[in-house]
């Protein structure tokens, strides 16, 4: 079967980490659905895209705390609040790539996700499989969701990703970020910071926690978190720079332009 | 356990159903939301909404025929683009209803509802009554969704209605229209169309199809149509008009101010 390849767009990329309130950088993200749409007309993948909220998700989170849990009738509010930012978000992220005559479908994680002390225990992917056999991209976005202990969690689009790598048997989790890939440390702060080619399971724990990733500060938990996550799952492909033009394009082509992230291949796979 | 009540507002209350172009209705959705409120303040109930698509979902439905299934590539990104005019409607729902402090939570159907040839078949539900445990209300709309018989088909909220109905066990469907309730004609068309009180499985059939719902056609099937979905469901409530200022909020209060539709009481009900 056609290769199923995921994209992972940080929320960093197409929001400004920065700012207080929501921002979207619309030129970076037209380029990006370009770049989807050119290497898509050459074919060779099927693709499902997931995107981060950015600015609009994590100071909200930051804010109200929801993300450890539901204690108050204000914190219902603000649940409700930071699903609505990230369901505008969609929609906005979905209209580029309609507009660049992608079929991008817009799905909500949380309309089905259910967390238990912010894991994701389960998420319904029937839909998801059907949208992607009607030929269809689904679109998914990190969002807050029903957490059976406590009330309310953060779902990351990471570990939406990983998720769905599993269970819908996809080959590839290309994730776009804001730095070239992994580095030994951070490499804005320290300038002996070495560029580190391949992850794999080996050499996963030598990269320091809170390394990469956004200088702001991350609920979802930073670059770290992000290779455990694919890692745990068996999720090869690799981590790169999204706000570089072009790069989205090659590595849907299958070029690595940043950190190969290397695992064991599935059995039978 | 506390009665749960489902509140479905018609597509042709919130939007202007006689515009091509999505065009919502933001004075009376504003008004609506502020009724919401207030019946909710003196409690007794959990509540969950559904609202329709209106000149949001019908105009480009119609014009690209996707609720006959996918058949070309133009038509996959309708099917999107459809999702996308119904996650932004959402997603401007909800706020309105934030804004008035009630703890709103979109919920898309598309992201977990599986059709075949236009009936559905399953829809998860485990994350929309996690979401009404917590206290909050889900939002709900009709949308294009995945059918496995013919790629797309649409999901309508009566459906929705229905279908939450008998799978969360609620004990009421409020039908918000832009009509008084139903009629033996069409009352703006025949003077000597008669209100009916009251509406049951043994009267269902005399009311002539396409009576009532709204004056433009309906991708969804109008109010006979509705009838049936809730009367199939065993879902007693109401409908009614909903563009009259107080009829939210006297019906989410228990007054019956349109037609009553009366079901069997459940086993054990």
């Amino acid at each position: 079967m056609t290769p199923l390849l995921i994209l992972k767009i940080g929320g960093s990329v197409i929001t400004d980490r920065r700012q207080e309130r929501p921002f979207l950088f619309r030129s970076r993200l037209k380029r990006i659905a370009a770049e989807v749409a050119a290497a898509s007309r050459s074919g060779g993948f099927r693709l499902l895209i997931i995107h981060g909220a950015g600015s609009f998700g994590h100071p909200i989170v930051q804010r109200t705390g929801i993300n450890r849990g539901i204690a108050n009738p204000a914190q219902r509010v603000a649940m409700g609040e930071t699903q609505r930012l990230q369901t505008w978000l969609n929609a906005a992220v979905v209209r580029h790539l309609l507009r660049e005559g992608l079929p991008a479908f817009p799905v909500q994680a949380s309309a089905s996700a259910v967390m238990e002390a912010g894991r994701l225990v389960s998420l319904d992917t029937a839909a998801t499989r059907g949208l992607l056999d009607t030929g269809l991209i689904p679109v998914l976005c990190g969002v807050p969701a029903f957490d059976r202990k406590q009330g309310c969690s953060i779902l990351s689009g990471d570990q939406i990703a990983s998720y769905l790598f599993t269970h819908l048997g996809a080959d590839s989790v290309l994730h776009g970020t804001n730095v070239r890939g992994v580095f030994t440390a951070d490499p804005s702060r320290d300038p002996a910071a070495e560029f580190i080619p391949v992850v794999d399971l080996r050499n996963v724990r030598e990269i320091p926690a809170g390394v990469g990733g956004s200088a702001v500060t991350d609920v979802t938990g930073g670059l770290r978190k992000k290779l455990e996550e694919l890692l745990a799952a068996g999720a090869g492909g690799q981590i790169f720079n999204a706000t570089v033009p072009g790069n989205v394009e090659r590595a849907l082509r299958g070029e690595v332009v940043g950190t190969k992230v290397l695992c064991a291949p599935r059995a039978g796979g």
